[in-house]
């Protein structure tokens, strides 16, 4: 389900892929809110204040195997005094970077709190967040787990979906993210040269005249290409997804040859 | 009214001032409030969904003079339809920085929306969001104001307070807020011999060994303090408050006159 128009985001956007490309795999909607939401652990959360006025604040939150969002927070703050009243809430999560935020990525997870039943929860929220160790001991601190029931996902303008409870427990975060910010710089810094052969010989665009890399997920790596008939976004596959950073080397290697070998 | 204790957190955090110490003027809640939500167009926005979830999302905003948030928000969203639903909504806004950000300020504006009566809203929102520019020619956006009713804010850990409506809106952003940063970093990098000075004759810390400026507003600028007594907070105020950028230099030079006259 799209809004604002249908358009992939990632597919060519101006200059059409000249003669047939084939159907390059990319990050469902599913993975792309489980790989927000593992990127970070500050969010906002909205809760429910007492006169019924929807509350905006600020968390740091942990990330539970399945995607479940943890909080620890406190009835000496507003957030907290509501969660006790009214467990329904919701976190919103946006990418970083430079630029417009509404252009790059974010999802919201809706559900209701529980308070969990062991102490992996607060485990977790210890981990990502290790200022907080020793906080849940205050008897104003609880903690929370967000069950998910709803989730809306935006990865910007005219890109976005809405995605099943199960569909997002399912999925698994993009195991390249963590290295993917470093690649893409090494990539666009040393590499120009194989950008654009990927770019003429693999993405319908033999004309480009430059290439450079946009974004890099488990299944392959975008571009933003320069044709004479127009820029053009465009994306490559690796030849298999990848389940580590480890093996993006190997698999840009392996990408490049591939388009020579096809040149 | 302070939560999490009572501490300023501008104070002396650990080795307590050597005798008198003037009292010295800081920005108010209010002050503190104004001065976020003018430092940017990014904000975290919360409404109610029609199954009852509070709804967390992101969105760009602009302010009214009297701190009134500006929206302009598309039905096709979840938060769009909120809206016409529901109109009570707050904004979250937090400073931007290193580290962990709930060590720095956030603030959370709570009210209700409505349809602004003039085009003074729209213009002040496609002045902020230059790329929003003739969005709200589609049929699906809609422009809000945001009549703010309750405002509360957070300086950091234990830093904290309730403002009301009426001090919110007669508050005036921070003249000096825009340069501070540049300003911090000058002084820092240039004039440690001065902050030390500073520290020493007008904080109560004649013995302190290093002095770094943290922060900078219209009423005085906030000093890290290194001593044997232990690090220290402490502040010293400008010789009246300033209301401009322009005003910054002259300040700080009168500061250290004043630090060497009295040491």
């Amino acid at each position: 389900m799209s809004d604002h128009g249908s358009g992939s985001g990632d597919g060519a956007a101006y200059a059409a892929p000249l003669g047939d490309v084939p159907d390059v795999p990319r990050p469902s909607a599913a993975e792309e809110a489980r790989t927000l939401v593992a990127s970070t652990t500050v969010a906002a959360l909205a809760t429910l204040s007492d006169d019924g006025t929807p509350w905006s604040s600020l968390v740091r939150f942990a990330t539970l195997p399945e995607g479940a969002p943890v909080l620890v927070v406190s009835t000496m703050a507003e957030h907290g005094r509501n969660l006790v009243r009214e467990p329904r809430a919701s976190l919103c999560v946006a990418a970083g970077g430079d630029g417009d935020p509404l252009d790059r990525g974010r999802v919201t997870v809706a559900g209701a709190v529980r308070r969990p039943a062991d102490d992996a929860a607060l485990a977790a929220y210890e981990a990502a967040v290790p200022s907080a160790r020793g906080m849940a001991a205050y008897t104003d601190f609880s903690v929370w787990v967000l069950d998910v029931d709803r989730v809306r996902w935006v990865g910007g303008f005219a890109r976005m979906d809405t995605v099943s409870a199960a569909d997002y427990a399912a999925a698994r975060p993009d195991p390249v993210a963590p290295a993917a910010a470093a690649a893409l710089s090494h990539l666009n810094a040393d590499h120009a040269d194989a950008l654009l052969d990927i770019a003429r010989a693999l993405t319908g665009h033999p004309d480009a005249t430059h290439a450079s890399a946009t974004a890099l997920d488990r299944y392959g790596i975008g571009l933003r290409v320069t044709t004479p008939r127009g820029p053009a976004s465009a994306r490559a596959a690796w030849d298999a997804p990848l389940t580590s950073p480890d093996e993006l080397r190997a698999a840009s290697v392996e990408l490049v040859d591939r388009a020579r070998a096809a040149a």
